[in-house]
């Protein structure tokens, strides 16, 4: 039977990727994050071994001494902690950070990639385990959307793909063909809630892949945290990208979107 | 005698620009924007004329009437006040804002310029009336850089310069080469806010002019508050484009950078 290491950061997806693994047929070697990882994961995968976020050394070690060699990230680890937390990393995660010629998400979750691969640990893509939970494209919810609408979000996709050009972050806020806020290492939901508010009512949430999306890692998560913060500040239409993208509680967010009014499209260029 | 129309927005700059547009031997003719313009603009021109900032029809007949042919815009006026204000435009600005492509900055901006123009107003360079305010090239204040900061400005420049080719904002905060906040609608103080605090400290903050920078409106201008957002979240360096922003107050701005060992230096490609 074939093991797969799971690197698992914050929320659900790291169980539904357990349970879409267990499908395909493998054991689940979970590697929880401290403090990210959901405390009951365990209920979920074969066996948890919880190591603090900031311990690479450690967390390569473990998967080595119970011969992994193919692993997959889920669930979100906030760059933000890199700067404002008490977490101690080890040696290696010190080289690997020194070593960087930035500290876009990319460049470090690159690097990451790579010291498992020196170790012989091969990281798989993370949509590989979660085919059921990609965005479907089209419109998910009942309400129609209005001209200006459709414009807002050919506008902000632009926008959206550019900030992911950069690594900078995924989400724009717009409304009436303007910027009301980029989401940078704040994370999605910060974004929404003052962009939403600076916009009045009517926001638009457009939410996407990089132009070169890596699938091993990062890849755009929305889930129902997303959905209230959009009810929150009266926020209209959310766009995500179809296929490249990860809806959570699919039928609940719709349910609960259609119920405030809100659209959800699936979206591609 | 010439005189200068002056469309006078937020804080100092306004009068500033009256100033010197007094010694080039201008008459200055101000039309103060309701609610935004300093309440004694009248003490540093020749004459005020208060008008609320939506009604463009009835500002450029106040110039046309007054024989005004050259006009220059100085002073914030925050495009925001579309979204959230009571403000309410009159029919020459509701026409306007529905003519556009966008919402952009450039877009409305430009197409002002096109309405005055239309009416024999021609606007003039902020700059040409600015001439003493411009930031020089080279750190300003006594405190060295690390390395480490060098880097951050360099990496924080190119991404505002692209944030700037978008027409998103001016401002973006880094630290340790990576992206802390992005400005958009709300400005750049906010924006120093959030992202200063996400660093935890020592935060670069970078403002830049758009790669296309119109001189006729929209300049970078660097003032107390902006010092002051950065005093607040112990952010270490500024980095504003030399020979194309506006710095407002400089020794007293200089002098309370030194007192916070905060270095700001005036960059140029």
């Amino acid at each position: 039977m074939k093991t797969l290491g799971l690197i698992a950061g914050m929320g659900e997806l790291p169980k539904l990727v357990a349970e879409e693994a267990r499908e395909k047929g493998y054991r689940v070697f979970a590697i929880a994050l401290e403090p990210l990882a959901d405390k009951n994961l365990s209920d979920h995968v074969d066996s948890v071994n919880r190591i603090s976020v900031g311990k690479l050394g450690e967390i390569i070690d473990t998967l080595k001494k119970n011969h992994i060699k193919e692993a997959v990230m889920a669930g979100k680890v906030p760059k933000s902690l890199l700067y404002k937390s008490k977490i101690i990393p080890d040696l290696r995660t010190v080289k690997l950070l020194f070593s960087l010629k930035d500290k876009s998400d990319d460049s470090i979750l690159l690097a990451i990639a790579k010291e498992l691969d020196k170790d012989g640990i091969k990281l798989l893509n993370t949509t590989d385990f979660s085919s059921s939970l990609m965005t479907p494209e089209g419109i998910l919810t009942e309400a129609r959307l209005s001209e200006n609408e459709w414009k807002d979000i050919a506008f902000g996709w632009k926008m959206a793909k550019e900030i992911g050009r950069l690594d900078i972050g995924q989400t724009v806020v717009v409304k009436d063909q303007a910027v009301m806020a980029v989401e940078a290492i704040e994370g999605t939901d910060e974004a929404i809630l003052r962009g939403g508010k600076l916009a009045g009512e009517g926001a638009v949430v457009i939410k996407v892949a990089k132009p070169k999306q890596d699938m091993r890692f990062d890849v755009p998560v929305v889930g129902m945290n997303t959905l209230k913060s959009m009810i929150e500040v009266n926020a209209r239409v959310l766009a995500i990208e179809a296929g490249k993208s990860i809806l959570l509680q699919r039928k609940k967010i719709i349910k609960e979107a259609d119920e405030a009014g809100i659209s959800v499209v699936g979206y591609k260029e």
